[in-house]
């Protein structure tokens, strides 16, 4: 699981870079989908000090498999979010200011350009608010079960991000890396969006361009990239 | 005394590398209880010169006791904080940006989501504006009972942090690097809740995801961290 | 074509610097007119190892006559813009902030004080909603069109930029360097007219303060510079 | 006249740094009362290649008597603040993003809170429009005269500031880098003001307050610093 623990300790560690996290908030887990073993942060470690061998290997009932620390406090939410999305590789929690703010607002993330569009199919949706006293029971395995719940009818490899109402977002991926891609624009386009809609509560985007621009990026028609 | 200058030394160059200050602006006092004496920062010197040999001790009357330069100008106001709450060790204050506005909107900061809820419990609170010649008799420590008065019926110790009408944010903590860290979770939540308010003036947070939270960071029963 | 390559690295390294771009966002072009070949960023290429020999040469038709790799997806823009703008040198697409924010916003920018004055003339223009079956038809070359179509009775010589609606900003100059000066100046009065407007719904500049401004900096009365 | 320009040039440096100024945006001054000579940066030249011999030395009537450049388009502006003013040392002129934003809304910035009160007291005026003919005529002069006539009334030593309507706020105080000191906090306070007011309307600080702070800093009775 060496290959998996590298992976998650770069795409933590890219989290502070992009400016994502401070302290040691965040947290980024990969699967190894034959082996049924995700790899993710360990609770409360500073990234400045965090080492690839300090991943923490659970398996699908979150009972750590290897390593000496306990795993992120958001396990359980990574573990229902890779159960119910079976393509995906990685996921990302981050309480970027933006975004969390978005969340915070219990509102859905509008795309309302190109820059969300070249990342996201549509808008970002948000999590309707939670039965307290199933939080109150197991409270990150109901925050996964509430993002799953907000995807019916979505499609989570088109729009791999979330916000959880009142937390922040979560984004996914075919790899961590890519997680953390998603992540970091995500938070650029929250951003944009929270400035365009102070400037004008009634703006737009045509469909026609969101599609195009999702097109060129993604698909077998995509022209994007070498 | 001289451990606690270091940790007062340190966390004001904290307070600098988390952008909470510029120039002189801010200062870290750290108190111990057996002596009764403060440690803290003296007044108006650059952060980028500053040493532990010139951080000032003072008795709780204020007067120095170690150290060949002037005390920071808000000692006392330091002071009357750490007689009001016994069980916190030092006392954080800053100008950082968006707390500072709300202290000036003369708003309680209220929590909007799980990044204050892990750090603060329910509102900061605002002080009330002061009476104008008790101020003028001696506004330090007026600062300081306006504090205190506002914390009738409130826990100092599960809400670390108050905002000072129309001046800016104190926060504390068991020690100075916990109450440098709330003065930055502080700022984090409210530049959040600044954009969250304007995308959404009915925004609100349930009470129970901000006790689960709470929860999980702190108490008995907290599972975050190792 | 050395030296376009290399005038067209450097200006999108610059990019970078002045934080107009992040991941392989954006992109730079140079033209030389006498042999109508231009020179462009590849498509999807990182910054931190692009080299001058990556850059791709194209024709007027966008076949590429130089490098190996594909060049930028919006290469049809630029080339609509060069060959409506025959006095231009440079073209430059950025996703940057508040420009884009802007654009998604679907309006033009005023012309609030003498920042944007010294640099742009008037309002920077927003384009229309382009026609869907266009765009699907030939998205790259109908994004040109749009650009061009709107500066119908507008002098790109002293208004060099444009905002793309729902995209982003084009700007362009003599050469790459005054190309991605014209982008950061964009961004800059994109982000003070954003916070001007708030302020004062009604804020307006003066016709003559914005003409002193301009002619200070531009053509043969200019007194800015040595 | 070199201690003037290589204080001049500090200066100049320091508001790159404090992020006050890109490109070469921005100029800095400072006068020796005795010979009646004003020290400021050349027109149009890069701060990163910016030495103390490049600092132009003009007199009273704005004409060069040391140096190789040409000075700062704005050195007329400056002389008018000099001659106006006469116990100031320096002055220094920005595009620094909130406090420009104010100017272009055409507004005073009222003083909301302590950071504002401890460096300036009451609002920083905001010129009245100029007259078209006269600004025509001789801009940078008239600039300084409104500038001066906003002043009627006012004392410029207590509040060192001012904002120049549609173009960006101007600063000084008893020597360079007092006078780039006042314009960060202007910014500073620019910033504070603009997020405030989006918070409150309504929001006020005590004249009371105010005093205190300012006295706290300034005049026989300051108990700030060593």
């Amino acid at each position: 699981m060496y290959y998996l623990k590298e992976q998650v300790l770069e795409a933590n560690l890219e989290l502070v870079r992009r400016g994502l996290v401070i302290y040691t908030w965040g947290n980024v887990s990969a699967i190894d989908r034959e082996r049924g073993l995700v790899a993710i942060k360990p609770s409360g470690v500073n990234y400045d000090t965090l080492r690839a061998e300090d991943i923490v290997v659970v398996n699908m009932d979150g009972e750590a498999v290897e390593g000496w620390m306990k795993p992120s406090v958001d396990t359980r939410t990574h573990l229902e979010i890779y159960k119910a999305f079976p393509s995906i590789g990685a996921v990302v929690h981050t309480h970027s200011t933006y975004a969390t703010a978005w969340a915070q607002a219990g509102l859905d993330l509008p795309c309302f350009g190109t820059t969300h569009a070249d990342c996201f199919c549509g808008s970002i949706p948000c999590t309707d608010p939670m039965d307290a006293a199933a939080m109150m029971d197991d409270y990150e395995r109901e925050t996964g079960r509430a993002i799953v719940r907000r995807f019916e009818g979505l499609d989570p490899n088109i729009t791999p991000a979330v916000l959880v109402r009142s937390h922040g977002p979560f984004t996914w991926g075919e790899n961590a890396a890519k997680a953390v891609y998603n992540a970091t624009v995500l938070e650029e386009a929250a951003k944009m969006a929270y400035i365009t809609l102070d400037l004008n509560p009634h703006a737009k985007c045509q469909p026609e361009l969101q599609e195009v621009h999702y097109l060129r990026m993604h698909g077998p028609k995509a022209t994007y990239g070498q």
